[in-house]
């Protein structure tokens, strides 16, 4: 009665990060384009940004300050005499000799012939006036409060390589070293596939037995915050063949994302359909989502995940984040942090379990987590409202508030 | 020699948390407008979702397997006559009586009079055909694997609450519960100027102390990525009244972050820009980031962020991020990790430190944090290579290899 091979009956569970090994290694990055840096923000480098200006371009001001040789300031009080100013964006073009000052400001060239930064806190200048004496009380080292020409990067050196993700802080990084476009992987389309004789689409009045499909919804704004393309492929009838027929009409698509169908029952037909030989694995060590797909329809890779709700958002973020990471060509990673319970936990039983689970700060102002008390894989508003996950590894032993337990933050657009 | 009112000079260093909630406290959410749910992903809700649906709609069963009457299977094996199929979509219109099953799958609505659900492991069946015997081995409490109609949410219940940011997993939600539309928070427009003398725009060839204006690309990008607008002013000249004219003449801004002239430099003139009533704090006790300005011009907000690129970075995400999120209406949370220390760190002084650092895993598949070694603000880098900060509260003590810290994640498009 039940469609599965006997064989795969006894086969153990897959662990999560061997299934997301699986996945990552048989997805091979898009075709690149380049396209201007300002528009590049999510996108993938496929080639390395070279910098190719020196920063800071000259020895600069830490401070505002005085810049003068260390030498002359050895012993202090020291008497100098202001000879100069250096301003960011205008530089004291002279020759800085023992017994000088110039005034110098954060950001500034400076000076030849100075070799150190006596701050402003540290001197009495009668007004601020060139060809006037200054009064230094304290003095300082060679070097001090000089950023080195070179101390961010120096042209020619690799600014960003190849697979960053263009963040606001790598293109700000760019962006002073002087580049103005980028060499990106071209985001991937990722297709997205509801199967099942209850769903209706968004918009309609669900009938008797019907409910709406919200996985294609949420999965489409998934794919979207992560700046792959979402392609709607809609929604098909449990019946052999029609996620076979479904992905082979589709094209130009990187990956398909499936959602249903994927379980044991007399109903869930997708692993027939990949069964000719391009059937990866379906069953792994996780809860939600034991029952996983990966596998080939043609050249198109699938990636058919529960239709639970929770389960298809948590293989979303296991799974399917961290392939569209590497179809950008990114190499994707994977921490968790620590906090506290505020509750007690039974043991973990051979799954991997993705907890929902609230981080809330207590009166000390440390972060905490509450896991939600109810965990069944259909409760979208129990998902909805956490802002983490609990992760668990198998056969976690029991766990006392106030333990800490691994955290995986949820992303602010997941 | 320093342009700073002489009562400030003693004022004490202002907390993050303090200037953030005064941040905070000055901002009111922009205005609403209500679009499809499927272009409303990052979006803030202006109003309250409620759910039109319940769900599930009916009592369904969280399982493959057969729908009976507990009483029926309390004494096993127990033998049943298969009277049906219930699967998703396709509702048994029937009601089972003793004796009866009923074939059901994930999903599929529990056909009156059955109380409980048998999973397929547990029974034995010659065929799927109805009218045929199965034998159930092992019995189920009443109410086993059914999931009661309502247990996610009830038609009439608040789906989404005003305020939320419309994340996958909240459209989700939304799109099951019946919504098709959110009357979310318009976007807030934010202008970005960028003071000083040594800067120019990116894509031009910087002279003897210029450098290129990447303060503004980097803003420009964090802005977008919180899913604001932002509004290009661009580069103002080091002159006393350049910002205040600047921001007179633009319009429609709900909010104006400036970088650089915020120190008590005579080239830097913010300050004095804002002094008349308007200028609210600017010596924060963080590291970076020590000057910063919060004011109005007109009745324009105006957050004045610190001229080295780290110092602008961590300042747009400690105080402009939660800054955004106000203006569209949200409630920013802010949480801190806890993760283990790869080497030693001296002692803090009394300015809340933002360390660049990496986090890593080790051989365990432990989450660690390494510092970057050098932090000085000006390094950009430092910053774009690294994944998150480490953060040292005011006076922290010295910490060793191994020990826990309170650890940032950078946010992927930070």
């Amino acid at each position: 009665m039940c469609l599965m091979p006997s064989s795969d009956k006894k086969r153990a569970l897959l662990p999560v990060s061997k299934a997301r090994q699986r996945i990552l290694d048989a997805l091979e990055p898009t075709s690149s384009t380049t396209i201007p840096l300002s528009q590049a923000l999510g996108r993938f480098l496929a080639d390395d940004i070279p910098a190719r200006l020196t920063l800071p371009p000259h020895d600069v001001s830490a401070m505002d300050g005085y810049a003068v040789r260390a030498a002359d300031v050895a012993t202090c009080p020291a008497e100098l005499i202001r000879v100069g100013e250096s301003a960011a964006g205008h530089p004291w073009p002279g020759h800085l000799e023992s017994g000088q000052a110039v005034r110098i400001f954060t950001g500034a060239y400076v000076p030849d012939g100075a070799d150190t930064i006596v701050i402003q806190e540290n001197v009495d200048a009668a007004q601020e006036a060139d060809n006037t004496p200054i009064t230094v009380h304290q003095g300082a080292a060679k070097g001090r409060f000089i950023r080195p020409a070179g101390l961010d990067i120096s042209a020619g050196d690799m600014a960003l390589a190849k697979g960053t993700c263009l963040s606001a802080r790598s293109i700000g990084l760019a962006t002073a070293a002087g580049a103005t476009s980028a060499t990106v992987s071209v985001p991937p389309r990722i297709g997205i596939l509801s199967t099942g004789d209850e769903l209706v689409a968004a918009g309609k009045t669900p009938g008797p037995g019907q409910i709406i499909s919200s996985n294609a919804a949420f999965l489409t704004a998934f794919v979207k915050s992560y700046g792959a393309e979402a392609v709607d492929l809609g929604i098909i009838k449990d019946r052999p063949g029609a996620v076979f027929d479904a992905v082979t009409a589709a094209e130009n698509l990187q990956l398909v994302v499936t959602t249903g169908g994927a379980s044991v029952g007399s109903h869930d037909h997708i692993p027939s359909d990949l069964a000719a030989g391009a059937l990866d694995f379906w069953k792994i060590a996780m809860r939600p989502g034991k029952p996983l797909i990966w596998g080939k329809i043609g050249d198109t890779p699938l990636l058919g995940l529960p239709g639970n709700p929770v389960s298809t958002a948590v293989c979303a973020l296991v799974f399917l984040a961290p392939a569209i990471c590497k179809l950008g060509g990114g190499t994707p990673q994977h921490y968790v942090f620590s906090a506290p319970l505020t509750t007690d936990m039974p043991e973990n039983d051979q799954r991997q379990d993705y907890i929902r689970a609230t981080l809330t700060t207590n009166a000390n102002g440390q972060t905490q987590i509450r896991p939600a008390p109810r965990q069944d894989s259909s409760m979208m508003a129990t998902l909805a409202h956490a802002n983490a996950f609990i992760v668990r590894p198998p056969f976690d032993p029991p766990k006392a508030a106030g333990d800490h337990v691994d955290v995986l933050p949820m992303p602010r657009l997941f």
